[in-house]
């Protein structure tokens, strides 16, 4: 573990974030790290956080202020910043993995050990792929996942919060990553439940677009509490019918409980539904992102999206009235104040928003028990 | 069950909204219901509820507006207003319920059935005892629960909730309840964990002091969020130790997480805790409930006593460093910046704090597994 070396690819606010907690534990643990930056970014990042940077010539970008200090190189050459990693940290925006995996391929060390702090995920005609499948599938690399409620400026003050490690298999890597996240401000906990752990990321976004719609509407804290409540349980229904394996135990870990309540506060999904809501729907959500977050991107309408195409190629539409009522919401089909009324709504009246492909795929559960077990609700559905 | 008599024991707020809720479901179910108001209560009452009263000396209380109309009796004499009751809804603060119980004691009918809607605990010498247990035990009748993120004046505009009612064994008597109290806008669902739903509409009132520190530390959603959870955790480790019958999954009920975040957003006790922490601690919990909250009272500062004898007396106290550091802030022996150091803090410091006596006590478990479970952290505390 001495001879470890740690790259971060990624540096927005999270990447340098995640930089500033490896940083103060490299230096103790004898650990190198190298922090990949994406070549157009701009010049103000290495005078920001005032690291190294290996070619002068490369751009980096700008960021919380956050002093890295010398012992983080900031690279902007993908291949040379993983060449001798042997610990890689994956904290890009979700979209771009594909491409950088395939980037990766043949360029990294065969016993580099990975983890993704990516929320979200990629949905294929054949199912949704997690972040950390397709880089374990991709790379041939075993892939651990760290959430939590990480609002990123927050724990750039060195604020108090909490994180959970998701692990398949190996405890004993889960712990060193553990290990090097952890600070007296920062406490990480492993739970071998990698699946579980990365679908509380990237489904509260969803649920956080629903809690934004109530703030909007001004319905009080009764109703935001039972509508994030309602979005928990499906979070947990959705991941055990993806994967058999997920634990409930899961959700009341940081990645769980406490992430939606960060995000349901006070995060941007929150923020642009809030505004969406308070407009009656008039401008959509594209417009209000473009308005409202200075170049971020909203990541709830997106995946609301890719669960809706999950929920409706298997033909469970009916069994997630929360996730169904934001996705009909976001595209315009239902108004804002259908998000308390969605126990009376039936999401057949959406069903022309789907292209022909989608319906009539089949459905591609994760064991056969799910095929039976659902078979009865999508035939109703589809008749 | 057409021929059921109900009779609501209060007349706060949350007694006016029960009596609401039962009003807008006993006329269709042909009901009879009939509410009985203390007797010193304010003249205003009647007039502000627009009810019938049996007796015009008797002057009820004032409350939050809500027509409750003719088909209610609003009754002073309490004798009286059970006598034909084959339904007893109790909604009084918790401090009373043992002098009503006493004087209940052969005035109802055997085979009467009620509901708590009570939170708080007894503790006595030999252990801590629910309400509901208190009302079974005292009148020898069966007695449900029912909690949840039920803020009184969001309910009686109708905005969206629900609710969780709690039984023992009579699945049947738990949907009967269900039937009475719910409405389009108030969504009730019945689970088998008595003591798991009570305990938490009981300690959630703890949590929500530690939520209105963060608040008044200004340490923001991070850390709100992870206090929140970590609260969540001890509210489960503590039920599961006084009772094993307590489940999971009831956390995940509108009594658990639900309530939680409701009462951590929006309720007196974090207000009066937030008022706390930006004084520095300076005036007393006392001091700050009668200047804030206009007569009401502050149920988390007793709770967290009522917790703190129970942990005290069982050896548990390093097992719950949150529910043990809210209770050493509120009694002045820590200062609110303690909430977010409670890891590293010990709480023999504050030993001094208790009487003789509740040192002395043998501690009392509920079942010898648990004696033998927790005799090592008790001597451990007392060495």
């Amino acid at each position: 573990m001495a001879s470890s070396r740690v790259t971060i690819i990624g540096s927005g606010n999270w990447g340098c974030v995640a930089a500033k907690l490896i940083m103060s534990n490299t230096i103790k643990l004898g650990f190198i790290s190298r922090m990949w930056v994406y070549e157009e970014c701009s010049s103000k990042w290495r005078e920001t956080h005032g690291c190294q940077q290996r070619n002068q010539r490369k751009k980096p970008n700008i960021l919380l202020g956050i002093k890295l200090g010398e012992n983080v190189v900031a690279d902007p050459d993908l291949d040379n910043a993983v060449k001798d990693a042997t610990m890689l940290v994956f904290v890009t925006p979700h979209q771009f993995m594909e491409g950088i995996c395939k980037r990766l391929v043949g360029k990294i060390k065969p016993d580099v050990e990975a983890i993704s702090l990516i929320k979200g995920m990629e949905v294929k005609t054949e199912g949704p792929c997690m972040i950390s499948s397709l880089i374990s599938d991709q790379l041939g690399i075993n892939c651990c996942v760290l959430m939590g409620a990480n609002i990123a400026n927050e724990i750039a003050v060195e604020k108090f919060s909490e994180a959970t490690v998701g692990f398949r298999e190996n405890k004993e890597v889960a712990e060193r990553w553990v290990q090097l996240f952890s600070t007296p401000y920062f406490q990480v906990t492993a739970v071998q439940d990698i699946e579980g752990v990365e679908l509380c990321g990237t489904l509260k976004n969803i649920v956080a677009i629903a809690a934004g719609l109530i703030d909007g509407l001004e319905m009080g804290n009764n109703t935001k509490a039972a509508i994030m409540r309602i979005g928990l349980a499906e979070m947990r229904a959705f991941s055990k019918l993806l994967f058999s394996s997920v634990k409930d135990s899961t959700f009341f870990e940081s990645c769980g409980v406490a992430d939606l309540i960060t995000t349901c506060m006070g995060g941007r999904n929150r923020k642009v539904a809030e505004a969406f809501a308070r407009d009656g729907g008039k401008r959509s959500f594209d417009e209000l992102e473009s308005q409202l977050l200075q170049g971020q991107k909203l990541q709830g309408v997106l995946t609301a999206k890719e669960v809706h195409t999950v929920l409706n190629n298997r033909g469970w539409l009916e069994m997630f009235p929360l996730f169904t009522t934001v996705y009909e919401i976001s595209v315009g089909c239902l108004p804002p104040t259908a998000i308390v009324e969605y126990r009376e709504h039936k999401s057949k009246s959406c069903l022309e928003h789907f292209t022909p492909q989608t319906l009539e795929a089949e459905p591609k559960p994760s064991d056969d028990k799910e095929v039976e077990r659902n078979s009865n609700s999508r035939s109703e559905l589809l008749e």
